[in-house]
């Protein structure tokens, strides 16, 4: 291979069952050791957000929810069971829109504008939701300080989840939460290969590594719920996935 | 490595100047075998629509745009050059937003929401603009198609930008041409952990993967316009990224 040639790779890494209180970062640490791959300091460890919400007790049984008046109304509106819109709006601080189909699309307590403020009907069995975690960015901080704990390693963690956007189809995995990577590198002032410094050039990189690692990470059956990616420089941060969210006064689009 | 472990690799390759007729199968194929990676069957090819844009003659002088009055009221609202509004204006079938700080957001007549209609003024020198593709799905399947005519093996391509979005910061690079991948994997029907069918799961792997190159293709002055993905299991089509812009009807933000 050429000198200095760029390669970032990519690794899926199964865990067993997450229940509340496990100890992600040690099941991650151990499935990283199992498969082959290990951890070193300056890899990223994208977790998907169902195995820490249910390590945090953040899954609940249908039957536990009372429904409101306005959850039965939107429920009826969208077909879907009354405690599961219950569970969307107490996530929720806005509803932006709701769709006979079934949408229902909110602004989350974190700021994210998502289906379902992130409660879901998937993968915790029937009669249970997940909900997102209430601070994904400790969430990721923890893990990553476990992490370094366990193994004397510094990592950056990044908690990702999958989100539809306007203007295009299918949903992509995005960064949530995020501990030790700067989420969003700001380039302007840098200059391209002629010279001209560059006026406005944002990268969100937090997203992108959760993008990546949705390759391994594969669909709902396979049970790949952390990647290991490794071999791409990141600028070290305490800015968490919070500063990727863009307030409401700067957005263009609402 | 334990056995069945999912791995996918991404190799950044840097190329020289490109030029308007320029082969730029031929030069990735060099660039792949230089670097020491080679292209194989399967392997997934990212290339930046700058380089594209370049082969195909897709970039303008500055001094050969003649300014409309419509553009040169937009120029002194931006601070723009309006030689460069004219050439946003013209590529656009729609305006939606112009802010005092530079920002013209418009629809491409790829269906394309971003910046600027993706006219740039980095990495083409002094005044001249990069316009982009004219048909980016086109531009994909022509350089799959002499790909396979050089090595006889069978790639995906995407032709990937830099697009700003709605509710979050930074850009993230999306497939704006795809060529031989399914751009967005319908998983509805397959079953969670737990046996449950997805009600709607839609995936834009596309823009996971356009993303995922980003991680190696990094800044502006680096000159890394390709990255080769290996270790990805894309399901073949002919559909290109077309498929995946939203038609208005079914767009919920506007």
């Amino acid at each position: 291979m050429l000198r200095g040639v760029r390669r970032v790779e990519v690794t899926g890494l199964s865990l067993p069952v997450v229940r509340e209180g496990d100890d992600l970062a040690e099941l991650i640490v151990s499935a990283a050791e199992v498969h082959g791959v290990g951890l070193r300091s300056g890899d990223i460890v994208v977790v998907s957000q169902i195995v820490v919400s249910k390590s945090e007790g953040r899954v609940m049984p249908l039957a536990s929810i009372e429904a409101s008046t306005r959850a039965h109304r939107i429920a009826r509106l969208t077909g879907k069971d009354p405690r599961h819109v219950e569970a969307i709006l107490r996530e929720a601080v806005d509803v932006l829109r709701v769709r006979a189909d079934g949408l229902i699309i909110t602004e989350t307590r974190h700021g994210l504008v998502c289906a379902n403020s992130g409660v879901d009907l998937s993968n915790v069995g029937e009669n249970n939701v997940s909900l997102l975690p209430v601070d994904p960015d400790s969430s990721a901080r923890r893990i990553r300080e476990r992490i370094r704990e366990l193994r004397g390693i510094e990592v950056g963690v990044i908690v990702s989840d999958s989100h539809g956007r306007p203007f295009r189809r299918g949903a992509v995995n995005v960064a949530i939460g995020c501990s030790g990577i700067e989420p969003v590198l700001d380039l302007r002032g840098s200059k391209d290969l002629y010279g001209r410094v560059l006026q406005s050039k944002q990268v969100c990189v937090a997203d992108e590594l959760a993008s990546a690692a949705e390759l391994v990470m594969g669909n709902a059956d396979e049970g790949i719920p952390v990647a290991i990616i490794r071999g791409y420089r990141y600028r070290a941060s305490e800015e968490g996935a919070a500063a990727i969210v863009r307030p409401r006064e700067e957005d263009l689009f609402r």
